[in-house]
C-alpha cells in the first residue's frame, strides 16, 4: 500500500535545465548588446565549458567568461549578463507539464507527498516558492542538511522516518536513474523513472532499478492506484474469490 | 566655462535608499508569509541593525537575521526573503524625479556627462543598465577601480583626465556633502549639493564646500547656463559694454 510519493525537484517537478539554457542564452545576448565584442556562438560555448568545469553554483561565471575570452574585466558587460540571467530566471521558471494536475490528483487520493532533492537549500526553496508548489508537500528533504548527496541511502532513510512509513509504502519519482532510482531502490522503495530532459538517455546501467518508466508525470496516479488495488485484492482473498 | 557635469549615482541619479527600504520591508513580509514566527516590527528593526553593522553588500543578511532572532536556520524563510527582496529590486528600481529630463537638457546644451560613484562595479552597472540611463554618459568612473573611495582626490583627478578638462571646467552634483561635494571641491571643481534623501541633513560640517544647494535636479541646467553666461560676458567685454 503506497502511502507516500517522493519527487525529485530539478527536471522532475521544475523545468530547471530548460530554464538554465534560456537564461544563459539571454545572458550572453545581453552582454553582446552591452558591447562585449564576441560572436554569440563562441561566447555561449565557452560559458557551457566553464559551467561544466566549475559547476552551476559557481558565482563568478561572467567574470571568468571574460578571462577565458581574453577580454578585459568589464563590470558593464558582467552586469548585463547578470540582468539577462536573472530576468529569465524569474520570468521563465516553470513547473514541468502536468505537475500541478498530478500533485492535486495524488492529494485527492489521500497520499502524503515529499520532495527529496540535492542542491543549495535556499536556491531549491526559491524554486519551490516561486512556482507555488509548496502547499502540496508535507516535507521537503534537502540532502545538504544530511551532509550527503543522492543516491546516498541516508537521505532516503531519513525521508521514510519523517513520514513514519516502511520502504514498501513509499514511491520515488525522479529523472535520474542513478541518484533517484538506484538511490531509492537501495532502501526498498518503489521506483518510477521519469524519462525526461537531459538525463533521458543517460545512466542506463541503472535501468534495472526502475519499476516503472514514464514520459509524463500524469501517469503517476495510475501507477499508484494500480499497485494499491493489486495489494488490496491480495490481502482480501474473500473479495477476490467472488 | 563648464564643459563636463559629473553626477554621483546612489540617491542622486537613482533612488537607491527608497528602493532598499521597500525591498527590505517586502523581504520581511515574505518571510513572515512563509512561516517565520516573528512580529514584523521586531524583524525589520533587527535587519536594519544588522545592515548597519555588516554593511549593505553583505550577502548573508537573512541567515544572520534568523540567528539574531534566535530562530533555527530555515532555507524556506531565507528563500522567501530573497524572493521578496529581488522582486522589489527589479520592479521598483527607478531614477530620481527629473533625472532623464535633466540629462537630456544638459546633452542638448552640448555638455559631456560622467558618473563618479563608489560601490561594487557590477551592482552599480546593473542599476545604470536597468534604469536605461547609460547612453547619456560618456564615462562611468567607479572608485573601486582606482582603489580608493570618495572623497579621495584620486577618483576626481582621474575623472578630469578622462575628459581632458581643467577643474574649473567641471561640475560635480551629488547628495553627500562629504564624499561628493568636499571631494570635488578639493580638486577645484564647481559643486552642487543635491539636498535629498537620507543625507539631506547630514555632514553639514562640509556645507561650505557647496557652491550651490538644490532640491531638484532640474535646477542643474540653469546653474550651468548661469555660470557659462557669466563667464562669456566677462571674457567678451565689448559685448558687455554695449
Amino acid at each position: 500500500m503506497i502511502k507516500v510519493v517522493f519527487f525529485d525537484l530539478d527536471d522532475t517537478l521544475i523545468d530547471t535545465s530548460k530554464l538554465a539554457e534560456i537564461a544563459r542564452r539571454n545572458a550572453i545576448e545581453n552582454m553582446i548588446r552591452a558591447g562585449m565584442p564576441v560572436d554569440f556562438g563562441i561566447a555561449y560555448h565557452e560559458l557551457l565549458e566553464l559551467i561544466n568545469e566549475y559547476g552551476s553554483n559557481f558565482n563568478r561565471h561572467f567574470d571568468y567568461l571574460l578571462r577565458r575570452l581574453d577580454l578585459p574585466h568589464n563590470p558593464r558587460w558582467i552586469a548585463a549578463g547578470v540582468i539577462g540571467y536573472h530576468n529569465t530566471k524569474i520570468s521563465h521558471l516553470k513547473t514541468v507539464r502536468g505537475v500541478k494536475r498530478t500533485l492535486l490528483r495524488l492529494k485527492e487520493m489521500g497520499l502524503k507527498l515529499g520532495i527529496i532533492t540535492d542542491g543549495n537549500p535556499v536556491k531549491q526553496w526559491e524554486k519551490i516558492l516561486r512556482t507555488e508548489i509548496e502547499d502540496y508537500f508535507d516535507e521537503v528533504l534537502i540532502s545538504d542538511f544530511v551532509g550527503v548527496k543522492k543516491p546516498h541511502r541516508k537521505i532516503f532513510e531519513k525521508a521514510l522516518r519523517k513520514f513514519e512509513v516502511q520502504p514498501g509504502e513509499a514511491m520515488m519519482v525522479g529523472d535520474r536513474l542513478y541518484s533517484d532510482i538506484y538511490g531509492a531502490k537501495q532502501v526498498g522503495m518503489h521506483t518510477v523513472w521519469f524519462k525526461y530532459g537531459k538525463y533521458a538517455n543517460k545512466e542506463l546501467d541503472y535501468l534495472e532499478y526502475a519499476d516503472f518508466v514514464i514520459r509524463s508525470l500524469e501517469e503517476v496516479p495510475e501507477i499508484v492506484r494500480g499497485l494499491n488495488d493489486e495489494e488490496e485484492e491480495r490481502s482480501d482473498p474473500e473479495v477476490h474469490a467472488d
